[in-house]
């Protein structure tokens, strides 16, 4: 009635920082690990076409055996559900926003190493992750069209409140989808003084499989109350070789005198279907006031505190690593 | 040689907060965890009627994914154990004190929902669920009596030793049990200054089952150094309806200038037995002084600071969810 | 294609401090947990020899539920490897250092209880239990020996860093073994101000089984940058009784005006595999300015801040408890 299952991520990464007026060019070599998770997950069947489901799932550092939140142990998603194939499903918890599923299915390396799309397009001005206090009800999937509506509750408190809604259409090498998210977002992540800002993005992606190649795009938008309009979008490719896979992609993003893209590539090499071993190397230029910084090593470069990535500062990273899914 | 095992409840919760000459009425609605749990447990047979057995049972909510208790991965229970049919077991760990399956048997909620017992009669001037650092004997099951004897360490702190007892009486529709705790409270747990305080808990609690209805009560007294004598007690009724259960209780707690009521009522459907549903309405009463919060939203009603219920404020509570066991 | 597993250690210690010119003698109680666990593991197989594994193992305190490390989930080791049978494994994450291994053999206790060898020879001026960000390299097994070469990232931090080496010699009866650890250790833990500061640490064991005893020994050599050296030894016997072990040990640790000296003993009843009874008694002799804690009760004798051992002052422990493995 439970099973438990995991994914370890985990990569040799070596970072060089352009220099810039106020810095000088350094590097940083770190172990890093991305979006490692245990977790338990169940089904039972209630009989007439009802079921009960949960999901409960931990993300942790396997390179230093720490929690990735500090605050959540089950950090990833932690819910009941109950659902029917007819009428679809509920689902009550801590719940990933219906920003996720596009990035996994637009960006060419599902959101892993420093190439990967949350790193540009999500976070304050962008789509949120996830959740706490979620509600969400799921369609059930027709003819390759499926929905989703979230709302999460604010609980009295100025941010975390959300709407949103996502539709995802899937059909043999054909996928197609919208996401819409309105939030009250911290004004302290946009960089002003105060409560909540009301925060709105939309979203479109399509895709492609020719067999030879996948092709992948992204259109985002952000409108935030207070400070100007941010768009960004992300054109992806995976080539099939042997028994892996040449991944590649394209970001921009844009706001006023805050522009910023993100150019990788990487080799994904499947030992078998549970170990895969991958090389990624990716760009990351910041201008005027952007200071994104490259993935997933983002914790071990704000530990480094200044000597991390500045206003304009570029950063160039290449990795190394192994993924094992049990 | 292990059990994977778990609870989920989440509910949709609403809550009335009266007016007092201080503060007027305000409502909070919000997603909210109730005692969920998952665990690791394991039974030994050491052969010549000897067995070892373990529990580790960590709290955590659902409707966040964050741990109950921020400074025990196992808030719940923690213990390895010893134990043999005819002499009784000896447990070593973090355990539920002896006041824990008095409630649960007392209480027609079973200390779930708005309405449950642990609102009014556990904690500070009341008994308490679980001490770390405990030994714990147990007696066997003779002709439907047993016993439990309990001592925690205090481990050279100021709080924490406990002395404890309880019997129990089972057979048929008949339960009876009687408990009594010797402890050390904080002074500030009572609004006092200084170290550990002397308290002392004493409860009786009996129940018939008619078939029709389950009958059930409660009644606990506790006596604390400097400060006045607090009583309380409960009587709770459960009715089989369909394929669920139809619960109600009252109780009462009374204290100099502090006295407080809580009536609940709730119905609970059971859609197998691994999945209920379930519909709760409460109102917990202050008077005076006292400032008792309703469950199981207590933290998120804490994380509102002064919007929570403040003294001689009362709380009206509706709440709908699921408990999912796996 | 996972395994869940995990050890129980729990004991009631009482452990009684000598009175000092600036101290007078005390007692302490306590329920005290040691090395206990709970893990996720699991290997698959690759095909042509290759084999992929993982362990993720978490240490916690039975007495209390809470975590071993605040900061940690996974504190034992959190690791995924990639190995083959001529020519080694690399690991990648966070692993036990190579100290361990030799302590694990040379120690009678293995590293359990009052008279433990971690106590007097592990920590600051001696070798380091386990090391975040590490890649290892493992040997084969050839003949007997097997070797391990360490390397940490220090991930741009003052400390942390650092590069280690053993090799074991295990046939029969005969166990031979040296480690050598070059690691960069806080300046704060060998009492000086500043950054880190390089810390060199070799070590010898061996061991005989001679049958009706086994003999062990140690001899350890810390060279810190700032501070003298410390040097460390350790003499060991086990003997088998009935369904048991006696267990002895003598350890000395040297540093000028900081000289401390362990012994232990102890008898381990095995009522199962999976299931021990232990007792032991230990006295541990700080001189000068040396205030080592015995172990396992730590946590326990920190928490009483100035009523813990301090300068010159020593403790005997006497212990007795269970251990369990599921």
């Amino acid at each position: 009635s439970v099973t438990l299952y995991g994914r370890l991520n985990i990569s040799a990464e070596s970072l060089h920082f352009s220099s810039t007026p106020t810095r000088s060019a350094s590097r940083l070599n770190v172990l890093t690990s991305d979006a490692s998770l245990w977790g338990m997950r169940g089904v039972e069947d209630l009989g007439g076409g009802l079921r009960a489901y949960f999901k409960l799932e931990s993300g942790f550092q396997v390179d230093s055996g720490a929690l990735t939140s500090t605050t959540q142990v089950f950090s990833r998603e932690s819910y009941v559900g109950l659902g029917n194939g007819n009428w679809g499903s509920v689902q009550l918890g801590s719940q990933w926003a219906p920003g996720l599923w596009q990035s996994l299915r637009a960006d060419p390396f599902q959101r892993f190493g420093p190439g990967g799309q949350p790193y540009l397009l999500q976070g304050a001005r962008g789509y949120t992750l996830r959740y706490d206090n979620a509600i969400q009800y799921l369609t059930p999937t027709f003819a390759g069209l499926s929905g989703r509506a979230y709302y999460a509750a604010g609980e009295g408190q100025p941010t975390g409140r959300a709407t949103a809604l996502n539709v995802d259409f899937e059909n043999g090498p054909v996928y197609a989808g919208a996401f819409y998210e309105n939030t009250l977002t911290s004004a302290a992540s946009v960089g002003l003084a105060g409560g909540g800002r009301a925060s709105r993005t939309a979203s479109f992606a399509g895709a492609y499989d020719f067999g030879v190649l996948r092709l992948s795009g992204q259109y985002q938008t952000n409108s935030t109350e207070g400070v100007p309009h941010a768009k960004g979008y992300l054109v992806g490719v995976a080539v099939p070789v042997g028994a892996g896979q040449i991944r590649a992609s394209y970001l921009h993003r844009s706001a006023p005198n805050a522009d910023a893209s993100l150019m990788g590539a990487g080799y994904w090499y499947y030992l078998s279907k549970r170990t895969q071993l991958f090389v990624n190397v990716a760009r990351l230029a910041n201008d005027g006031t952007a200071a994104f910084r490259m993935g997933p090593a983002i914790a071990e470069q704000a530990a480094l505190g200044p000597a991390g990535p500045g206003a304009g500062q570029d950063t160039t990273g290449f990795q190394v690593g192994v993924m094992h899914f049990f």
